[in-house]
């Protein structure tokens, strides 16, 4: 009996992997995170995700709200000493100086800068659709770890870059940027591990005079964690408040573009569900195509008490990148 | 005598290099690139430059440039295989897939990328303040290095990354965007070594009903040259043609903000003066804190015939770098 | 019938993916390098490979090889320019000079140098027990390469090096060294392609007075191709002589340690058999755990006629690299 | 008076700098390390420095000192967490496994890593005559920054490697080698700031049973520090025990070509003098081509109670580098 269920799921598992049964019949079973959810909502040889929403009307909705042309910076400096998760590195140098020249009569010189980064990765960064995927079968098998679009790893990367999904393939960012200032709400700094709930959300739109989200729009969320930032680099990045899956998903049903927030996950670590890690993630980028940005600050908007806004941010095009360096602004 | 003179040679040179005699005696001395430019039009302590003309009244201009919505990416893919300058590099590389997980029972894994290069100073790039200079006096000496507000390499440099007229120090972006359509109005992609004239300029203005060019203005160049990008690079990278000293001066009286071009140095290579180098980099950049952006790719904007619009454009505040990447859009 | 056939293969490779019949059943399967290579004759934990040979007895042996004390280097010089395979890299910049200081009254200043490359896997290169392996199953499925000892690439690999049969567990290099001067034994450079063989071997050992090889000896084989390098790049690169599977089993069967050439592969390239590539490095590298050290420089050595010597070499420890930078040398 | 003092030092800065007078008068002149320390021993374009004491006699001399055939590595493995000095880097990836194929029917597959670091300048590493040097000037002046045999810095340096006194230009080391243990000296492992005297040496060297020191040997130098390494990185950081002026002085007397320690200065840090840094690294390499080697391990010697043994190390020939990785291997 025992024989036949080991035999029985060693072809379960042999029919997956080796694709005899097509990918449709997989389709209908399970994953870690969920039934199949491929393929996108733009088709399934969609690599843009939620930037498709970036149309020429949403574009004008959101110049609309520009009214005295006051301009926010949102991203941080990359720096030396800026909180890096893991293993990752940021190093710029300049080589000697000059790096070039004299030349000519008029004696020009130049400097140039190197770095080496994992410069879609670091500091405030933009998660990509090719970051974030869900491992569904044998660890090391890249067959079996699902992205966007239900895209594989074997699919979509190579050592020179990804194949597919990599950042270049997205369309520039400009939309209604909305604020919430989920702190100013709470009237603190949120703590590591405190989720978001959908009525503190509520809350704090109702509080700031916001009465929606629409399709497309950028949602900015304030916790306050991000005055930790190069104050208290072990602190901030020992953890964060954020949202968890029940904001998330009801950001999913407002059809949303983006969610960036001044923590470095987005998301509340460690989830207060000790067994999941980085499930917004998977919810937000993976399943649905809408993209995280981490580590942005919003300290002039609240100043201001800049809740609306036009909202810019164009992805560096590194060919095959998961994510991207730069600064989003604000522009009301 | 001759030794008198060399004796007085020596004691001008000493005079200037130990400051004796302070920086305002040698205001009035002559650079290889003519009289002392600083202190800068902002003050002796701007590090801003012309960004500084990126006021919220000429965000509000060029927001009323905004009609339909279109937005045009103008900036190129960063890919292995694009010309680099000299010994420049672009490696991008993504670490073990997955670089991270399966984490969690919702298995997460995630990839990133790993970046080498003068990211700055390859493909499309910005030029910042600290990347252009001259050398007034021995080969070698920083303090004999001047740059924008007439900063000397001493003054500006470290090994890791700039301390004065870095990236960061300038505000985004954002204003309006002239294109002026050289090759159009010539009827042909310009030769390598053609200098663009004030003619040429007036010309194209004119046959496009552009009339006037204002403060802190973007204008775009368009030589044509960009469609031998990564068709045939070593052509494209053996000269080009572009604008010199008489174009960029009269910019200059504009009093322009930012110049981009479909070339890789926005100028005319070789200059027709065979004994000068980078001239109108040191012109626009050095003594006038104007921005140049090279490689940008103008295809679409030509095809509409979109001629004016916003343009916007943050650079990544890589802290102390020369330059930066990324993508500019015009938005009409 | 077909039918069947397709589940009893889906059944079969579930069961070796899954390892439901453990490692024993599979072991008497062939691979596409014939069947099972491991445990490795030193064992099923070893990571040491041929290097095991490397004991005092064999040191001794090698001394007494030392008459006049010339010490001949035979690695080439790392630098921009020359042959890379593929997309590697190899780039290396000085830091702002001086890099440190001045510090104290004695004002010490200090240069670093700043180096990206694969470097384990440029230039002169000593290729470790885990660069090479075979696919035995799915593309994409890490646990379907297998590497030395058996080991797969999910065991061995992370992102951030190799977690088994890293550079760093083998033991110095200190042995007999034999130089087995092809060209020299036909007169003339060999051919790309043109693959040596065992009665070259011989013949060439004849010429040269050498009487046999022993246990644990470092074979060096000059084919003259080393002559193109920085001289014809593209044609060095192009292809190469080399050994081909038939001297490469003769040499496993004489139990050497370890094979060095003036070609980039040290194997015959492209293969005879248009079908196979790198199969000399499967054979000793990853079935045999005897190295290979490409790129050598053997102009002295044969100016000299130095066909027997000690041979010293030490990789970098660099912990879980796949190869080594580093010049061995010939001490006679 | 006041004005013509001025002058007349402007006057006297000015000849040197601009070289009116020729080098020869300014050779008179002090340095802040003392009178002019060039040529070289080895003559005025020496690039080699102590490594032309690497002759055969030496290395006879050497040989004659391996008895049993047992080999020590010296140096350490190279890993992320090993400490490193002010904002140097260590970064090694693998690029997505395998970083190529499959290939051929035989289906190769290999693995490469990608390192970027100050790969001479971190763990184990081996001082080159590039590495140090003095200001002699004014800050941010390369004229006047002297490096071994008067070299200036403009005349070494470039953006891409240094143009002079390079790693590559060194001779391999193969030598005596002696361990002096002078923390088994002692009965202690010494203190930070704690400057080893001559005295102690000759005690050690007593104790040890050895009774010279020859040009061209090796020195090691055992202080106990090591035993620090990655167990408590910032006290190993903190400083370390080391000789001083005196020691490295009378070592120069004795015309030995190398010392090495366990520390990662090889000297005495902080110095008992306050106001000085790094006095011993320009007293070696720079004014007498001796070289420093750091981080050593001496373990396995102390534990067998080898004090003298044939030194081998190989620097890595890293063009234009400052220094190199790599294990130097102690034989008796």
């Amino acid at each position: 009996m025992r024989t036949l269920r080991t035999v029985m799921s060693a072809l379960v598992v042999g029919m997956f992997l080796t694709g005899v049964c097509g990918v449709e019949a997989w389709a209908q079973m399970m994953t870690p995170v969920g039934p199949q959810w491929w393929p996108s909502r733009w088709g399934p040889n969609d690599e843009a995700g939620a930037s498709n929403w970036m149309t020429p009307e949403k574009v004008v909705e959101a110049v609309k709200l520009i009214k005295t042309g006051k301009v926010y910076r949102l991203g941080r400096v990359y720096e030396a000493g800026m909180p890096l998760r893991g293993q990752r590195t940021y190093k710029l140098t300049i080589p000697t100086v000059p790096t070039g020249g004299p030349f000519g009569k008029n004696k020009l010189i130049f400097n140039d800068e190197l770095v080496t980064s994992e410069i879609g990765q670091v500091g405030t960064q933009f998660d990509g659709l090719g970051h974030i995927g869900v491992l569904v079968g044998s660890e090391g098998d890249q067959n079996a770890m699902r992205f966007y679009n239900g895209l594989t790893a074997a699919q979509i990367t190579s050592p020179y870059g990804l194949k597919k999904l990599g950042i270049e393939k997205l369309k520039p960012i400009f939309t209604r940027g909305v604020l919430l200032d989920i702190a100013g709400f709470k009237g603190r700094m949120l703590d590591k591990g405190e989720e978001i709930t959908i009525a503190d959300v509520q809350g704090a739109m109702t509080k700031q005079g916001l009465t929606d989200l629409k399709q497309g729009d950028a949602v900015l969320i304030n916790t306050g964690w991000g005055s930790l930032w190069m104050k208290d680099n072990a602190r901030f990045d020992s953890g964060c408040p954020g949202i968890g899956l029940e904001v998330a998903k009801w950001l999913v049903g407002k059809q949303i573009a983006y969610v960036g927030s001044d923590t470095w996950p987005v998301e509340v670590n460690p989830n207060p569900d000790p067994d999941v890690r980085g499930v917004v993630h998977q919810e937000l980028i993976m399943k649905n195509g809408i993209f995280l940005h981490e580590n942005l600050d919003f300290t002039e908007l609240i100043r201001d008490r800049a809740y609306e806004f036009a909202y810019i941010f164009v992805p560096v095009p590194l060919k095959g990148a998961t994510g991207s360096p730069g600064s989003p602004i604000a522009v009301r």
